[in-house]
């Protein structure tokens, strides 16, 4: 019998399964509170983290990256693929899981799942950000791209910014039916659309979240009135852009980590040099969100990897004497270190 | 009742229980000749790979690195730490897991252990390295440093050198005596010394492989005699080198990437220009190995990316059809990829 992996062996590990449960064994919209605060609070600790642009793997169908940081406490990285050609083959265009570790001692502290995750810190991201930016009081959103990140944000937005009224509209109806059928029950009004212009109608924040790989204008300037937020989140790498250019020069924009949005982000269009201002300054007490009610803000969001860290220690905390995680004999761990090769012989005993 | 999820959702793990049964399964000499095959096979195509240097966050007390490659087929990083004072509080110095993904799609394909699997890729590329640089004919190998990587050291020479004795030796009178007698029934001469000198009589390769954090000077230049190999793989971080500047002068010194060499290698001690040859020049026929009996070759080895990339790729094709891994639940995967929220909201039903 080989001798049993000491504890220091297992990883704990968040699968699907486990992540789904857990979400709603907390309830969704308290998780989304919840990871807003943890994000906000990390945001506003900005300066204590390592950060650096993602490490991307091009190839001609897609890209695969890893996004790590640490607080100099906890190490975290996220992989993340993103391929827009896998929808058509029943793929998801987007998968993702990441690691938490302990900077003391190296050893990895939590394995988990992040696609669902990813859509849990996009979403909460968004409405974090909107209260600094949006007009007070919004209760009304469009959101303009009905896939699989928009009932997160319809929610993200109801639970975090107190929005009542939902505008769907996609170019594929069978997406705003899928949100608005899933949306059912929520606590939210939700009003399917016909057109890009008919979701706007009193919506103080538009949200703009598609899939396509090109620079598509998905808002032109005209559907734009003075005074709205814009939560931009379906841009996110170079070449893909969602917004006219025009609506851009009109708009205060916010941005994560700007290094990462002037090639990811709507910012791409724009001239180096261009004014933006980061979202921690703004939460920091740095400088300021939204100072007037005729201002048009934009978060031009591209998920960063500080949002990836936050929500994973939230989960490592989650977890904590619940049942949604297993343990994975991912370490070795010999009794003597330097006797790697004495446990290797052991096993076999 | 959820749904199961999809095949596509499970990605194959192999824990550190499965890599000790599935070496044992294949025999721990054939596994060590089989990657020694695999990594050569990649060095010959080295132009075909991404690379880049590895991506590392480092505290006052260790570091934890990415290291992802890619052939523009398969993709594969590693996660490792560094820690060598880990050591005295009976934790690994290094821990390591790794994950392989298909460049077409972005997803992950096999998610394993790598402890165990960097010391014997580790192993296999030193002794691979040896088969161009050492003498012909070499039966006598001086080990230096018997620490965790020390046994298979030892055995990848006998099993691609055909190294017949091996001598031991260590500061730590135990480590010697670990691993002489892990080392028993392996079919080695194993000779135990009392010092370094006594450890280089008759040998014609030297392998250093210690632990400390600092320039140490393992080897002086009075112990190495003209026409041997130097197997050099404990330096692998700033500040830490194990060989007399004096040896890296008298050597022809090989090495796997050099802006990571330049860095972690023995080479930190020279200057700037000093000429060095990399390994995969010499498998592809693109730079000779030795030429001399005279000469002093030195493989001034750190690890690389490609050889963990090697290392996956043959785990991921061993494991097929055996019972040494097991599925985990780390993608979500929808039926419709838009409908992420339906899937979660129907997992609770």
């Amino acid at each position: 019998m080989p001798p049993l992996p000491s504890e220091l062996a297992y990883v704990p590990f968040v699968s699907v399964e486990h992540m789904m449960g857990l979400i709603h064994h907390i309830g969704i919209e308290t998780a989304l509170r919840d990871l807003a605060r943890e994000i906000e609070a990390d945001f506003a600790r900005w300066e204590q983290f390592d950060k650096t642009p993602r490490v991307a793997s091009h190839s001609e169908v897609g890209v695969i990256e890893l996004m790590p940081t640490s607080d100099g406490e906890m190490y975290g990285f996220k992989y993340v693929n993103g391929h827009p050609k896998n929808t058509k083959e029943g793929l998801q265009t987007v998968t993702a899981f990441g690691l938490l570790a302990d900077v003391e001692s190296g050893y990895p502290k939590l394995l988990s799942e992040m696609t669902l995750l990813t859509a849990l810190r996009t979403a909460a991201t968004s409405a974090m950000a909107a209260r600094y930016l949006a007009p007070k009081g919004s209760k009304v959103m469009a959101m303009i791209g009905n896939g699989a990140q928009s009932e997160f944000q319809c929610l993200a937005f109801k639970a975090i910014c107190g929005i009542e009224t939902v505008r769907l509209f996609d170019v594929d109806q069978n997406a705003t039916a899928k949100c608005a059928k899933n949306l059912k029950g929520h606590g939210l009004n939700v009003v399917s659309c016909e057109s890009g212009e008919a979701a706007m109608e009193g919506a103080q924040i538009i949200t703009t979240c598609t899939a396509d790989k090109q620079n598509a204008t998905i808002l032109t300037d005209n559907m734009v009135g003075v005074g709205v937020h814009i939560n931009a989140i379906g841009g996110d790498c170079p070449g893909k852009t969602e917004l006219a250019r025009d609506i851009l020069l009109r708009s205060d924009i916010f941005v994560e980590y700007p290094p990462q949005t002037w090639i990811e982000g709507e910012i791409q269009q724009l001239d180096e040099g261009h004014p933006i201002t980061e979202l921690w300054k703004v939460m920091s007490g740095h400088a300021s969100g939204r100072t007037d009610t005729k201002q048009i803000t934009l978060f031009d969001s591209v998920g960063f990897a500080i949002e990836d860290f936050s929500a994973l220690r939230y989960i490592s905390k989650a977890i904590e004497g619940t049942d949604y995680y297993s343990q994975l004999d991912m370490l070795a761990d010999p009794d003597d270190p330097r006797d790697l090769f004495g446990m290797f012989e052991r096993s076999n005993e």
